[in-house]
């Protein structure tokens, strides 16, 4: 089995990403994870373009890591200066790690209109730089930037560039697709042609500007390169670069080929929500192996299969990558997936009880409404045990009133009268709000206080609003998703109505009552 | 330049995904914009499992499609029935299109532990049910479920599965990876092997659970085949399906291969947000080609390359997929984007004028609180013309009054009161609605008749809402945007508010003013 070097870059090129921007601390605890999973080179930072990553450096010398190599990232030499007295150079030994990594240009053009120097002194950059860098005890990686276009527009001249460094000392050629827009056939031909020349390690660094980074990252290892960059969750400027998430698992799961260590890859979906949340993005819940949408079966027909065996339609077992199976219900969901969903309330029942056809009926019925009970498993549960008489209501509303004023005579513009009764006691109360529906959370977790204090400590943390059918206009249906916590448990409930308000509530009341089963269970068991 | 077939699956397996469910005017929406797109086929549903797919194609029949051809979507007879006896094959023939396509078994062991039946069963539904919807008159494109895995279990059956679909009629035969794991080195290999061997066109359909879809799909084509299924935004089960929109600009600029009309392309980017919107999915904005970073330069060494020419990190021109770049760091570009756009309302304004600037900063300030002017044109030329003193209030909010009653005493349970001044004239009135947003709606048109008759001929068409910062749960803000006609033209307003109700207020009073402004001018003219 071959060992493939994996080299990480979310905190140098992924910190290029719209909206990213990481602390010292932040970096050196997405350092401490990549290290405990195994990957062999983190690419922590430029100090020459940022303070930031200087200090990162100093501090990451205070602690060891277990297998991960730390690299500084630079450029060649500035034009027509020696080494010794480029100050971005100095900032590169500064960090004093033992690799580093230089970009060079590959591409004739890029050199003569951008760089605006000779093809020459080019060649002299590089050399000098890798050449340097080495005499000061690094090992060198060369990240031939725009290597591909450079290829495709002249060949030799792309070459040379790589031979530079490698007659310099470079330990590792790396490849890059800057753009991002080169094709798989492309990656594959030009980087078996340098890796048939050059006898040094031949790494490759994609983006994702046509979607196909992991693409052609793969094809790239099995033309011979034998260390991939990339980036957790493939964060990266533009479109991003190759996601190492992907990655990984399809190079060791599916070509033998050795990443990490076997019993680190686990730990993958763990390291790869970790490194979103710290990133403050939203995790992507549909990528391939690491969302939580990857293994997750929404058609009849599916689900039966899965049922049968998972291989029908899953192409990895989802557990060696820390994930798993999820069974989603729909309007075209088979009905053993609803009775599997069924038993959990009540395992008495069976497919063709007509208890089961009731409530199947009636979740139809909803489903037709515009409930979608997929993404609101606590309100399912409340159907299905109000159908099955085996739910006792927490109290009656009697009647609420909501009153809007614009302009608003206090910074409130809203408020809201409720009455209700639990147990035949009455209970009438106000509350304001902001808006209409804050107003009405606020009014009935007053009106309830009294009877049940435990939804003091229950608090929403998510609200969605989808019209459903928009071309009716002001009076369209909309669908309200609520999502609660308690600080334990999160629950997740839902209203449909043509009225938001209105929709808002019946999500509202789920949501309490939800809270309210589950403590009467919890005080009864 | 040869022409791929483009065949969009957003309607059927987009569908599939978690969170997705349309209703048939979205679905209506939907096929609207493929087919102004140019796309070829549109995959719309699946009427024998889904009642609101036979609606969806009973409805459809209604409008004339400019170039697409709408697919239903089925499977094989069942096991051991007559293709006429088979009740999702009369569900399939209801929908009365002229192309249908069906899905069968290519991988024995599918055929053997899943169907349950004999490999030789399973060739006789594949040529049944082929041959039977060919002598009803369709087209027949067949799905070979789970066909690459099937090929490198079994290559010999899994061509015969193809070879009984071919033999019956089937005009193309379209190689599925089912379960999205396969290699793009694999899929070329074996889609030139199914290419060589058979006349009838080829198909590729590609799933992305290895973060590959896109790239195997490409290579598909580069194999040979020459219809390509996908969905929009790679929507779909689990990872999702191939995503068209990079498929298309890869094939078409990139291979120089036709899958849309040349001049269509530019679309791209309005329809990948359209779905994405419909869908209501936050769309990709790290999406190759259609999000709003594809083009977006944040590292400063990037900018001054991108200014001195483009190509040195963009690998296309953003423009010719309805795109743009972006600069995040200087906001040079930005500017002169939306100068072009004041310079529509206003020639004389230079870059450098005061107006200019007081114009960018409040568009900023608004950004910045969620307003989204890229879809609402109209509420953008109404705060641009307020700033330059360009506009004369057609009337005065002096207060409304919203009351919702809840149980309601009559069917509608909202009532709104409103008062405004025209010219100093002031008028009371009231109106109820089916929710609190209706009865404004209703109660400002009423107001305002009297004084602008002509707003009786305007119809609001949409009603969108989407939250903005929904953590902060009932009281987050949140974005209405609202659709109105006036019969001759459209016209999309925005309002943001953390009250549902004055968000749609304030879009609400922008679509009147549009309109009463319009009216204006051309009485003025």
């Amino acid at each position: 089995m071959g060992k493939i070097f994996i080299y990480d870059s979310t905190l140098r090129d992924g910190a290029q990403a719209q909206g990213i921007s990481y602390s010292v601390e932040d970096k050196i605890k997405i350092v401490e994870r990549l290290d405990a999973l195994g990957i062999d080179y983190i690419e922590a930072g430029n100090p020459g373009s940022n303070p930031k990553d200087l200090e990162f450096f100093n501090r990451v010398g205070a602690f060891t890591l277990k297998h991960a190599r730390i690299i500084a990232f630079g450029s060649t030499r500035k034009v027509g200066i020696d080494p010794a007295q480029d100050g971005n150079l100095r900032s590169l030994l500064d960090a004093r790690t033992r690799d580093v990594a230089i970009f060079g240009k590959s591409w004739d053009y890029q050199v003569t209109d951008i760089l605006r120097t000779s093809l020459e002194e080019n060649l002299a950059m590089i050399a000098d730089t890798v050449g340097y860098l080495t005499q000061q005890g690094r090992a060198v990686v060369f990240d031939a930037e725009h290597f591909f276009d450079g290829y495709k527009a002249n060949p030799d001249y792309a070459l040379q560039t790589l031979r530079a460094a490698a007659d310099a000392g470079a330990s590792c050629l790396c490849l890059c697709d800057t753009n991002g827009g080169t094709f798989p056939r492309e990656i594959f031909e030009i980087t078996q042609v340098v890796a048939r020349r050059f006898s040094v390690a031949i790494g490759i660094h994609c983006h994702n500007d046509g979607e196909m980074a992991v693409a052609n990252s793969v094809m790239a290892v099995q033309a011979g390169a034998t260390q991939v960059q990339g980036t957790i969750n493939g964060i990266g400027e533009r479109c991003g670069n190759a996601n190492l998430c992907a990655i990984l698992p399809n190079l060791q799961l599916k070509l033998g080929l050795e990443c990490i260590p076997a019993d680190k890859l686990v730990h993958l979906t763990s390291l790869a929500r970790f490194v979103s949340e710290v990133s403050n993005i939203t995790h992507n819940e549909r990528a391939a192996y690491v969302g939580n949408d990857a293994f997750a079966h929404k058609g009849g027909m599916h689900i039966d299969a899965v049922n049968k065996n998972p291989l029908s339609y899953e192409h990895i077992n989802p557990e060696t990558v820390g994930n798993s199976r999820r069974f989603l219900m729909s309007e075209v969901a088979g009905r053993s997936t609803l009775l599997a969903r069924i038993n959990a309330i009540d395992p008495s029942l069976r497919k063709d009880s007509p208890e089961s056809q009731r409530i199947i009926d009636r979740l139809k019925e909803l489903e037709h409404e515009g409930y979608q009970f997929e993404n609101a498993e606590s309100s399912f549960e409340l159907v299905v045990r109000k159908l099955l008489g085996r739910y006792t209501p927490f109290f009656d509303l009697k009647e609420y009133k909501v009153m809007v004023n614009e302009p608003s005579v206090s910074g409130m513009n809203s408020a809201v009268m409720i009455k209700i009764s639990v147990g035949g006691q009455e209970e009438i109360t106000a509350a304001e709000g902001d808006g209409p529906v804050n107003a009405l959370d606020n009014a009935i977790r007053k009106a309830l206080e009294r009877f049940y204090p435990e939804i003091k400590n229950i608090k929403l943390t998510d609200y969605k609003v989808r019209v459903l059918d928009s071309d009716k206009a002001s009076a369209a249906r909309v669908r309200v998703l609520i999502e609660t916590t308690d600080y334990h448990e999160v629950w997740t409930t839902i209203g449909v109505s043509t009225d938001v308000i209105d929709a808002s509530w019946r999500a509202l009341v789920d949501s309490i009552e939800y809270k309210l089963m589950r403590q009467l269970e919890q005080n009864q068991a």
